[in-house]
């Protein structure tokens, strides 16, 4: 039985124009690794609602799961809502539990819920909440569409909330053998040995640091055992 | 006149497994906007020779450039030349003029010219070189996809020999001005002045640092003067 599938959408204009690094993809790589879902597919688009709504579409068929990240603040640059719900082709408005939320989170601080913070409470129509321990303002699973927001810490909470929602499968796991040889010298016998172990991934990652030329032998699988199996194997032929 | 449109695909299954973090994404962004091409989409796809392809082809036709990273050594996880040709339909083989930089290079270093170096001569029929001043292995370009390492400072490098060949446009520019307010009490003023700048993008990028909420607002455009004029009114509304 495989795992379950999934895409990441980042949304956000600042990414593209290299203006930030985006931070949001590794940790969901590396939290979706653990939990057994693989990341098969990451989109960064533009803050442009047809981008928006045609990777929502064309990636939520095809995968299991669909996270976005970004544009769900209350400024006039955050469209992820309605673009999610363009997409599905359902209404979106401010809904009473999440405008609920947002009213006691300001009472709280003695702010006013304005125009502008009340944007944050729309949320298409059929959609879960997605808890907001920092700033409150939630996220929304729509069927297997997952907006969360694209501040790292907040994102991050989000998804801690979130992920134990989901099924998930074998953990993928990974050993490493860093080889201080050219690529070009190894590639030979670690096709063979990929061969040997089919039910096992094999990948080359050439690096070069200090003029030493060199490369990350990466074996990846969900049987730890046969994982080991793998390494003796790979430690004799490159000892 | 609208500056030239692109995209990137980054070939890795060891980035969507959380393992390595892309470096090569923030590097053309920002080499891109300096060039006045305008990067409009990025897709990390995995290790699979379908994926790789159908990103080639559905990203081809929709922008000016598409620019790949990764997938171009020469163990049997390269298969990026491969995927490329096929995407065009094309011969993909072994040729005289990649043979001969990548022979030069191993005789200078006393090095065998083995069948899986070899690998890196494979060129799709009608590529131009992209030149290599790290390793030699060239890139290449077919027609609007350029083909590039996935080793940073190999990517870097061959960015720098083919950025100058490519038609740009206007540089983006951007200004930024760091609000420390939370985004809920600018989203009203800074729409309104969004609307009053209409050649202009403005974009808000919240950050929580110490306890502080924030927001960092983001004015880009291509003309120098009529960015000063927003920055003016913005420090204006925003004293």
């Amino acid at each position: 039985m495989s795992n379950p599938s999934a895409a990441m959408i980042v949304i956000g204009d600042e990414i593209l124009s290299g203006r930030t690094r985006d931070a949001n993809m590794h940790h969901l790589a590396g939290a979706l690794t653990e939990k057994g879902i693989d990341l098969r597919e990451v989109r960064v688009v533009s803050d442009d609602p047809g981008a928006i709504a045609d990777a929502v579409t064309a990636l939520r068929s095809r995968f299991d799961h669909v996270f976005t990240t970004g544009g769900i603040g209350p400024t006039h640059d955050d469209i992820t809502a309605d673009c999610v719900a363009a997409a599905f082709g359902v209404h979106v408005g401010v809904r009473d539990d999440a405008r609920a939320l947002l009213q006691a989170h300001y009472d709280r601080s003695g702010q006013d819920l304005n125009q502008a913070r009340l944007r944050m409470a729309r949320i298409p129509d059929g959609a879960v909440l997605i808890d907001n321990p920092i700033s409150t303002a939630p996220g929304f699973s729509l069927e297997n569409v997952h907006v969360m927001a694209g501040v790292p810490n907040i994102f991050q909470a989000m998804l801690a909330g979130l992920l134990p929602r989901l099924t998930g499968g074998a953990p993928l796991l990974s050993q490493t053998l860093r080889v201080e040889r050219g690529e070009g010298d190894i590639a030979g016998p670690f096709a063979a040995l990929a061969e040997e172990f089919t039910d096992l991934s094999f990948g080359s990652y050439p690096f070069t640091h200090n003029g030493i030329y060199g490369s990350n032998l990466v074996v990846r699988g969900t049987d730890a055992s046969r994982l080991d199996a793998a390494m003796v194997r790979l430690s004799e032929v490159f000892a």
